[in-house]
Formats: C-alpha cells, sequence, structure tokens
C-alpha cells in the first residue's frame, strides 16, 4: 500500500504557512509500514483540486486530504472530491441537526452558512468531530482505493486519526512493521550529544539514529525494522545503550512527554509541591507546569515580579540587596527562590532573573546573562538544598526565555532524583 | 504567469521535515505578482519525479524545483528533468573543473562522485552556486515555460533566487503588480466575520479577500494588483471598509503584530500599567505581556494564584466569598482584579478564574467556563471601570487558556481604547 497527501487551501500557498498535518499523518502511516509517496497542496478552486485528487489517486491506494471542510464559500473539498470521484453531494439533515445543537450548548445559533458542513457525499462513511463543527468522510473507490476528507485544524485532525484513520490502518495492514521510538534530552548542546552517542552509531549503524535539535531539547530518534518481538528487542537494544551513553539529561522516552509533565510526574510521586518566582521569563514557567492537566496537586502558583519594587513586597528581597548586586544576581534570585517558597509555602521555589534583551544588557551582564535557583526542604543527608546557575544564553528574547524556562524545570527535575523515594 | 514548485528528498516525506524553500520563493513570487498555485513534495525516484514534473507544468508556466541536485545516488533530479523534457545530460568538464577547484581551495581532493554534479541538461542556462558545489538551470520548454532547477540547501537556494530567480522575474513581469495586506481580529467566532464582511465580498470580489482562522483570532488578509498608485488606492479602500463593517474588533493591521504589542503601546502610550491575577491561565497573560521587548514600561507582575489559599493570602479574596460562590465566579474575578491592582500597585489589573478541564467540570460549571475581569482606575465620566465577562470556551485545556488569554487582553484593549488620549 502506497500513501499520499492533499493539504487544501489557499493560505498554506502564502508566505507565511506550510503545511504540517502531513507530519501527523505520516507518523501514523510509518507506524503501519505504509510509505509516504507524495504530497502536495492546493488552494481552495474546485475544479483543480478535483484534477489533483485524480492525479494523487493515480499514484496511491490511500490518500489523505485535509483541510477545506469549513462553513464558508471557499471551502470546496466535499464538492472537488464528489467532483473528481463522480459521486453526489447531500444534505444530511441529522448532521445538520448535531452542528446545530454543538452551536446551542455553548449558547449561540447555527449561522445559516454552517449548514454547508452538513454536506454528505454519496457512499461515504462519516467521521464525527469530537472537537468542531466539520465532519471528516472515508470512501472507498471503485477501483479499491480510499480517500479519507480530514479537517484542518491539528486538534480536529487528531482526535479523527485516533479514531478512524489508526483503525483502518490496523484492519488494512500487517500491523507496524517499522518503527520508531523517540529520547528527548534537556539542555545539553547538539554538538555534545553527538559526542557522546558516536558508540551507538558504531554498534547499531548511522542511519539507524537521527538527531533534531531545538533550543533546551534534542530528540534522539531511532528506528527498528522487522516482526515484533526482534523490532522491540533492537529498539530496547538501542535505547539502553543511548540512556546509558548520554546519561541522566535523558528525560523522556516518548515524543509526547514534555519536561514539565516529567518534571511534575516527579513532584506527585514525592508528594512534594512547587511555585515560581519569575523576573524576566514573566510567568513562563509558571505557564508551562500548569499546561499539564491535574497540576494544581503540585503547583501552588507564583509571583512574577518584573520591578525591583514587587521583588521587595512580593517576595522580601531586601532593597539593600538589589542595591548593592542588582536584579540580575545570584543573591537576588536566591532570595526570590527563598521568599517565594516561605511566602506561598511550598516545598520548592523557583527564582529566576536575567537580562531577557534586547534592552538592559551591560558589559558586566550583557544580554542573555540568567541566575536561576532552585531551593528546596533540605536533603537527607543535611547538605545544601540550594542550586544556583549562573549562564549566558545566545539568541534573541524568546530563545533567551524559551532555554531559561527549560533550564529551571530541568534544574528541578535533577534535584528531584536525587529525592528519596523517586526512582532515577 | 502561475507558478508551482516541486520539492524533491525523501527525507522531506517523512515525520519530522516539511519543506519551507517554497516560502522563500512564494515571497519573491508575490513580490513581482505571480501567484503560487499548487506545491507538491516528492521523492527520489527518477520516474516519479519526471512524472510530476510533467504534470506540474500542465498547471503552471513558471515550475521551481529544489533539491535532489547532490553528488550522491539519489539525487536524480537533473536526469528526472531529461526524462521529463526530453533532455540530453552531457558532462561538462568547465563545470567538474570548476568543482574540483571549489574542492581544492578548501584543501581537499573532489570524490569522484561529485562530478555527477557536473552534467548539464541539453539547453540549459547554467546557474553559479557560490555557496555550494552543484550548479542550478534555468530551461525554457518548447511551449514557452520555464524551470528552475535549485539547490535544496536554503542558502545556496537564496543565493540563487538573488542572482537568477529575481532578475528573471524582473525581466519577464511588469515589475510587483499583486501586494496584500493584513487585518486581525480578535475574539469572534469565523462565521461572525465572514457575515459582517459579506458587503465587501460584493464590492470588491470573492476572491480578493480571505479570511484564516485561529482561536480567538481571524486573519482578514485581501490583494491587489496594477502599478503603484491604483494598487494602494485599492488596499486603503478595501482596508477602509473591511475595517467599518467589522469593528473595533480589528486589533492590528499587519502580519507581525501581536495583541499583546498593540496592548502594550496602548498602555505606554496611557502612561498606564496593568499587573495581571492569574488561576487557569497560570500566568499565561503575563508570559504574553513579557514577549514583547519593553514590556518593563507598563508590567509590573502578576500573581498566579492556583490554590484559594494563595486567593486569599496574594490577593486578599476572602474565605466567605470563596465558600459562597466557589473559587469559578464572578465575585472571585473581580476580588482577583480588585485585590492585584491594590497590592501591586498598578492602573490596571487583570482577574481570570476558569475550568480549564479536562477534569474540574460540574454541571453548574462545565469545562472551558471561565471568568474574566478587568479593573481600572477610574473612568472619567464616572462609569464603573470594572468589566466582567462569562464565558464558556469549547475545545481542550490548551485551547480554552489560549482563548481565555486572548480575551483577557483584548478586554483590556476596549477598555484602553476608551481612555482620554488614545485614539481608537
Amino acid at each position: 500500500m502506497k500513501a499520499a497527501f492533499l493539504a487544501i487551501g489557499s493560505e498554506l500557498l502564502g508566505t507565511d504557512r506550510v503545511d504540517t498535518n502531513s507530519l501527523r499523518l505520516t507518523e501514523v502511516l510509518e507506524r503501519y509500514g505504509v510509505p509516504m509517496t507524495r504530497k502536495a497542496v492546493i488552494g481552495d478552486d474546485e475544479e483543480e483540486i478535483a484534477g489533483e485528487i485524480r492525479h494523487l489517486l493515480s499514484h496511491a491506494d490511500l490518500l489523505l486530504i485535509s483541510g477545506g471542510l469549513g462553513p464558508t464559500a471557499d471551502d470546496v473539498t466535499r464538492a472537488a472530491t464528489g467532483r473528481a470521484l463522480d459521486r453526489g453531494l447531500h444534505l444530511d439533515e441529522e448532521v445538520a441537526e448535531g452542528i446545530r445543537r454543538k452551536f446551542e450548548s455553548h449558547g449561540l445559533r447555527m449561522p445559516d452558512i454552517n449548514r454547508r458542513q452538513a454536506q454528505v457525499l454519496e457512499g461515504a462513511e462519516l467521521i464525527p468531530n469530537r472537537r468542531g463543527t466539520a465532519p471528516g468522510m472515508r470512501l472507498d473507490t471503485e477501483d479499491g482505493r480510499t480517500v479519507f476528507l480530514l479537517p484542518g485544524p491539528p486538534n480536529e485532525l487528531d482526535g479523527m486519526i485516533e479514531s478512524h484513520v489508526e483503525p483502518w490502518l490496523e484492519e488494512h495492514t500487517d500491523g507496524g512493521q517499522r518503527e520508531h521510538r523517540t529520547l528527548k534530552v534537556a539542555c545539553l548542546p547538539e554538538s555534545e550529544v553527538e559526542q557522546r552517542i558516536t558508540p551507538a552509531y558504531e554498534d547499531f549503524g548511522r542511519q539507524t539514529i537521527s538527531i533534531l535539535s531545538q533550543p533546551g531539547e534534542i530528540r534522539l530518534r531511532f528506528w527498528a525494522e522487522g516482526g515484533d518481538e526482534a523490532r522491540h528487542g533492537r529498539l530496547d537494544a538501542i535505547e539502553t545503550r543511548l540512556r546509558e551513553l548520554v546519561g541522566p539529561a535523558v528525560f523522556a522516552g516518548s515524543e509526547d512527554e514534555e519536561l514539565e509533565g516529567v518534571v511534575g510526574d516527579l513532584l506527585r510521586r514525592a508528594g512534594r509541591t512547587v511555585v515560581t518566582a519569575e523576573s524576566c521569563t514573566g510567568g513562563l514557567v509558571a505557564e508551562r507546569l500548569t499546561r499539564v492537566a491535574g497540576s494544581s496537586d503540585y503547583f501552588l502558583g507564583a509571583a512574577v515580579t518584573y520591578t525591583n519594587e514587587l521583588k521587595q513586597a512580593m517576595l522580601g528581597v531586601s532593597e539593600e540587596m538589589l542595591r548593592e548586586h542588582g536584579a540580575v544576581s545570584e543573591p537576588v534570585a536566591l532570595a526570590m527562590a527563598r521568599g517565594v517558597r516561605e511566602r506561598l509555602g511550598a516545598d520548592f521555589g523557583i527564582g529566576i532573573t536575567g537580562v531577557a534583551g534586547p534592552g538592559g544588557g551591560s558589559e558586566d551582564k550583557p544580554v542573555g546573562t540568567v541566575h536561576l535557583t532552585v531551593v528546596g526542604p533540605g536533603r537527607p543527608n543535611g547538605d545544601s538544598d540550594e542550586i544556583h546557575r549562573k549562564v549566558r544564553f545566545p539568541g534573541d528574547r524568546e530563545r533567551i526565555r524559551r532555554q531559561t524556562g527549560q533550564l529551571a524545570l530541568e534544574l528541578l527535575r535533577r534535584r528531584l532524583l536525587d529525592q528519596p523515594g523517586v526512582a532515577t
């Protein structure tokens, strides 16, 4: 079986957006051993879309289409598919009623134009949309090919991949033959990771492992093929070797695990709570911690103190200290973490102060200079439970803030790995 | 003239990379008024590529191809183009010599495989590569179409865009004739915006205006063609009409302006400061406000209060109120905004409390229920300066939080537009 993908939408032919939905679909296809052989992007023109659908179906057995299922006049995917496959389109009153009820549940009246989304292609199986209004569809052509019409918004697409595309692949393939795993590494430079894993390239082949890098986070992805047992055995062997070579900077063994979730799990298992005192990150670490559902189990709150006055009033940093060392300094970062921990009543306090730029840098404290601290409830062996790091991050404001947030979470994670009762 | 783009390379059909070269080319095309009408990605298979080139040339006058010009066996773009256009391929000794010298200048001997890069298509104009070894090519077909073969690495591609693609466009078009502008709209449903701008479709043509939607934000993009004066006049006319039809929900007149930046400018011009008290958003609004360089001019700090205890301790919300109304209620949201405004000493306080889910919902307060408040320094006419909105957002945790942040900023923006001295 060979797959192809078509992204529909004039906005994907402009200067600022590219299709990324194909990545989500390719990942699922890969798990079932189905190669993605070509992708195309086309604008909202019914005739052009119909032509492209016919073209792609002459090269693939499975065609995945995303976008153009909205309610507006330029959402023509339904009509174009009907034209390409010579199938009629009718308005399904039951679907229309379902869409009407969705609006109603938010206290809204369904605009008339949304009735377009209730148009169904002859012979199509409907795919309910749990996260939006437009249903998807699956059609089998007379010559045994399959077409999925899927929505453009990623969260709606994900819902349908899970509910319908995956089960269909499960049924129509022998199950996965080629599989990959991902290890995620925090706060190490790419070149350092590359150097550490060189022996694994020699053991398993350079093509087997790839390194994907972004600020503060590196992903190691590795592949194996063959039957279930051989494939899993080989993935286990590569994973063990890589974890051994990279060490404790590996924080996750799958693509969807984020550092804030890993830290959250460690806090929950340790029965500990955390609060943050943030200056240059402006609440970014608190925001990341609370992205995780259930974070109220361990996250209590945060004090964002952008001014010196608020560092004093909210955290008890002394005026003398600020005058003597400046706001971006080790003593102030420590006082922030201590202050927030005590005043907000948590086990761990994180303190962050730095120069995110582009202004505010000096010869002494250039843009990118950040002091990070983690203050805890005391270590069992009586050692100090205060961690401080001074770093200088490269890049622009956004990159400096992102790397700072990542390192703050990583420092807390490393501290929690020492916590009794928490396995490494 | 219509353009199409083909990216060649199996690595662009995997799970972690998408083509972005098309964005660079689209930007240049747009300046010369040439629409990009379709894009495709295909793997390193000579026959498949040849078929795709023929397909794309049947829909476009200008075909831009990137990738597959390297020295290895899977770099087959040259051969595939020859096959598609029925042109022979010969080794050009002069080109080979040039590549050899490039290696030599780095103290290296040219590997034999690099001789492949000296293969030139019959009738092609060679495009020198100042930043790599593979030359590009331009070919005119017998039926008057043009094909550019360009390298995949972005810096090499950029060099050839500048040296050859732009000059070619300059010569083959009337110069820049087509231009777009973008208006950004906050916190209105797509269908509502569509309905409001319907008269503009009638005045200027449906194809002229497109709607791009994401949670809490809609972009209206519109195009005009012709000479400088006519084009700008028409863009002005469309912009005026759209602003009139959509009203004050239009917050920006260009792609790069973000809501947090617009709010920041309004605060700075009014000489006002802001602080936030956040529960379900966990610091997201503070984080957004501080993304903006120079935000310390008007942003002082924030209290993130995830627990009831911290709502009391940090913001002075009373225990009775929390017991009587629950944390997600109008009185608590108002008390949060009042408390943070007074305690942190700012002109404006934002208060946010809600159920971001997936847990924590009830029949009375289902997931997505959010109370937002903005409390200010008093309106000149003596009217109340407290705004409250209760909403129920659709979607998952991330979407609910994003929409909440957007609405909080939008409520403050609307309030600031009433501020004396600030133009609407």
